[in-house]
């Protein structure tokens, strides 16, 4: 019985994991890695299993958030790390669109290769403290004058934890202006197909033989699983008891953290 | 045929008029008459008719609202004015609620009588400069905090004009609020019934005897309607051509301006 359990557990050729919840929870002093996760890495690396890291980060470049991993004692790659940045500026480059900005001042260098000139789209991150009143009637009026707006969102989310408490995410800023504009934004992050895609893509593996982990039971494993990847809920992170009741989403697997997944994951390799 | 065209003009007691784009244009230096309006204010009122001004506007208190139009040359009082922040007051009142306030500076006169102590809903009105990152983050902390968030609007506009050009309107913060806390706003202001069934009552008049005019094809016509009034579109203001089209709402008649409405009313008494 024990094995038939685990029946997720096999023909696994490559990982997804979300970061924040998984491999660390952030908050004071930039986060604190969450126990048996940088070894879980470690493990997964010498195993010969692929990885890839697949995160809504945006509030700065890939090569600060590796260090700051790399910091916390994981041993992790800029090549490793699947964010919406980089995303944005590939489906930017492919469909010829000059964004305008509206981002956090540590996320502009993802961007300095991008034509900004006459912007004929607007992208949209957690600004933060650059969600002012003038930065925010700025991009609006950018979307509205065009023909037909384009608004692009790296993520949806509805709000996070800080420190200093609860702070709005960029999807309630992504809903004022498609509101104000009537028009609806492109997500680029979990929980988007493509962005899932992109993550599979760069993991070098087929859906069918990856696993996703993630602590969000919609964006990361209802996200992987319409990708047709298998996907497990750890029970760390921002998980809650609750999520094992979701009317939508079933995880494959429930896992108490990651080492736990890892521990069954390469017991059937 | 002349008659016959007008049988909307029937058996009418009182007007409920909409404000910017009826009886003035804002923009620079506080707005200008739309010609013919400050008389046909005079006019309706030496007829006997009743009046009551019914408006969204909620970047000053009744008080000072009163005082530009009366510097623009209309006969009117702050009792003829019904506005978002008095009804949103007799809300709290009734229903023992006690506010966060997110609005204008200039407005906050209105709720000097409310209890604001240990609050228990969210009041957003069009707070302008106000919709800072902090103060948007702490009504949404006030929100989420609460069992079961109350969030009151004082009305939905998507955004309006100004002279230094385009503003997001309360309704974008609104859904934003809206998106964060996952709940419904209660809107105080037209379209809303309740708001329109205020005006009724501070005109003293039943819907089937009143007339609503107004420039908004949906928010003044539409909502005028559905409370079992008649309500006539002037082509002033935010009126567009392609407003008589519209495929949802179809005003009682068109009229040139409130003067030409006007006309037509006083021969009908």
């Amino acid at each position: 019985t024990a094995m038939a359990s685990c029946g997720w557990a096999r023909a696994v050729r490559g990982l997804l994991l979300d970061v924040s919840g998984v491999l660390y929870d952030s908050g004071a002093d930039g986060g604190v890695p969450i126990a048996g996760s940088a070894e879980a890495v470690r493990r997964i690396k010498a195993s010969g299993l692929k990885l890839q890291l697949c995160t809504n980060e945006t509030q700065a470049t890939r090569e600060n958030f590796v260090r700051k991993l790399r910091g916390l004692g994981f041993d992790v790659s800029v090549a490793e790390v699947t964010a919406p940045a980089p995303a944005a500026c590939r489906l930017l480059r492919e469909r010829g669109l000059r964004p305008h900005l509206l981002v956090h001042d540590d996320l502009l260098p993802e961007f300095a290769e991008v034509d900004k000139t006459n912007p004929n789209c607007v992208v949209l991150g957690d600004a933060a403290e650059n969600f002012t009143y003038a930065n925010l009637n700025e991009a609006f009026r950018v979307l509205i004058g065009m023909e037909k707006p384009v608004l692009i969102s790296l993520g949806k989310g509805r709000y996070y934890k800080e420190t200093d408490g609860l702070k709005l995410d960029v999807g309630a800023y992504m809903k004022a202006l498609e509101y104000a504009c009537d028009v609806q934004a492109e997500v680029v992050g979990k929980p988007s197909k493509s962005f899932f895609e992109s993550a599979l893509a760069e993991l070098g593996v087929p859906p069918e033989q990856a696993i996703m982990i993630g602590d969000d039971i919609v964006s990361d494993v209802g996200g992987a699983q319409q990708c047709g990847m298998r996907a497990l809920q750890v029970r760390t992170g921002k998980y809650r008891p609750s999520d094992e009741n979701h009317p939508q989403v079933k995880p494959d697997a429930y896992v108490n953290n990651l080492a736990e997944a890892v521990d069954i994951i390469l017991q059937h390799l």
